[in-house]
């Protein structure tokens, strides 16, 4: 039986499992889980994750959520995958642990935290919180600074010292991607400083090509809407100003 | 050369690291770094771990922190460790690597942001945040139900319907003791309606002693100590109210 993939390709670590599937000629059928329309908290949903979050997989009677978990177990049981992604090698495999355990409770509530609070709440229901959007920006910002000092060592082109990505890579950048939505003055003065986390996001895109274009349409679909608001505000700022 | 293991029993990582190389006869060196003191912050520990966090181990060339990526690459590397801490079996293997990506975003935030939030924040160079710890409270809350309706599955007395401990046991019991040194009014309130964890964190003490215990002894030392300052507050109180 096929392995299931059910993700909503709004959400990060949704397109980091696709892309991996993709990039690693994984068979899985996708079953969208549309998160705007709060489909994850469905009775057939809970079926397969109780918890109600995506991304989840079903393969043979294993049901599993928790992206880390799922690229892990997709690495250990597909023979298809390429060692570099998840290394036999025990330090090696320790060491992308260790970066997927700090991504948890650094990057990602950074980033998603930043962008769920600054432009994402509405669509999922909820409102903005600007404080919380201030204080996930100073969690994201030390993590980025983490990034380039100390994860991105050396000349190497990925996380760890490594000439060839591993699932961290994937997760972490995936995670990253999601700036794509916030208006572009805020998205570069985030990263721009922070110039090899920049190439490290370019070379873990053109290292999963095509497929990582094609998984982030969904994103970029997202970003051209959110700008195009954007653009509807600026144009009705000035009247806003004439007014007064 | 022998595993070292820097550490300092009150922070609920460090301790699950030091029980479990206890229970599985692997011998280390610990070493303190003192958080009352920020020695995570000395030149010494950041040779070991640069973003100043414990626990960290070494092992030969490997310099490794995150508790988690520690527990796996432990169970994996010495033989004398049974193959219940971390199955080999993929299933089972994926579920432990779930509950504890769970716990990164779940039970860890809730538990630990609640006490640091309401009792231990000072003796860490910060100011106690009680509209913080009333948002970790919630998410605590919601961590216990989710332990006692899902991850303790059925009869079982581990996590997972397992019947023998995994590290995920070890680390979110570890979690889930810090909150001893709350005011025991509100240990009882947290935890009582939730009688499966409150038997869990027994099962995983039982299988762990006499190494739990002992590991703990710092941990009790400054519950006593935090009880003593509450009665003093509360003998205190009626004199401020008859000055008024």
């Amino acid at each position: 039986m096929k392995l299931k993939v059910y993700a909503d390709r709004m959400s990060q670590p949704s397109r980091a499992i696709i892309i991996f599937c993709k990039v690693n000629g994984i068979q899985f059928d996708e079953i969208l889980i549309n998160l705007a329309k709060r489909q994850q908290l469905s009775p057939e949903f809970k079926d397969i994750n109780p918890l109600g979050k995506v991304p989840a997989v079903v393969d043979g009677r294993l049901k599993l959520f928790e992206s880390h978990a799922i690229l892990i177990y997709l690495a250990s049981a597909f023979p298809s995958v390429a060692d570099h992604w998840y290394p036999n090698d025990l330090s090696k495999r320790a060491k992308i642990h260790s970066v997927l355990d700090w991504h948890h409770t650094n990057l990602r509530p950074g980033a998603a935290g930043f962008v769920v609070n600054s432009v994402l709440a509405p669509f999922l229901g909820r409102a903005l919180n600007l404080q919380a959007a201030a204080e996930a920006e100073r969690l994201l910002t030390k993590s980025l600074a983490s990034l380039e000092t100390f994860w991105l060592k050396g000349d190497a082109k990925f996380l760890l010292g490594s000439n060839q990505p591993s699932i961290a890579d994937l997760s972490l950048v995936c995670e990253l991607m999601q700036l794509q939505v916030l208006d572009e003055k805020d998205r570069l003065r985030l990263l721009s400083p922070h110039k090899k986390v920049e190439e490290w996001i370019e070379n873990t895109r053109k290292a999963t090509m095509p497929h990582f274009d094609v998984v982030h349409e969904t994103l970029f679909g997202a970003k051209d809407k959110f700008q195009k608001q954007r653009e509807m505000g600026t144009i009705s700022k000035p009247g806003l100003q004439s007014k007064m």
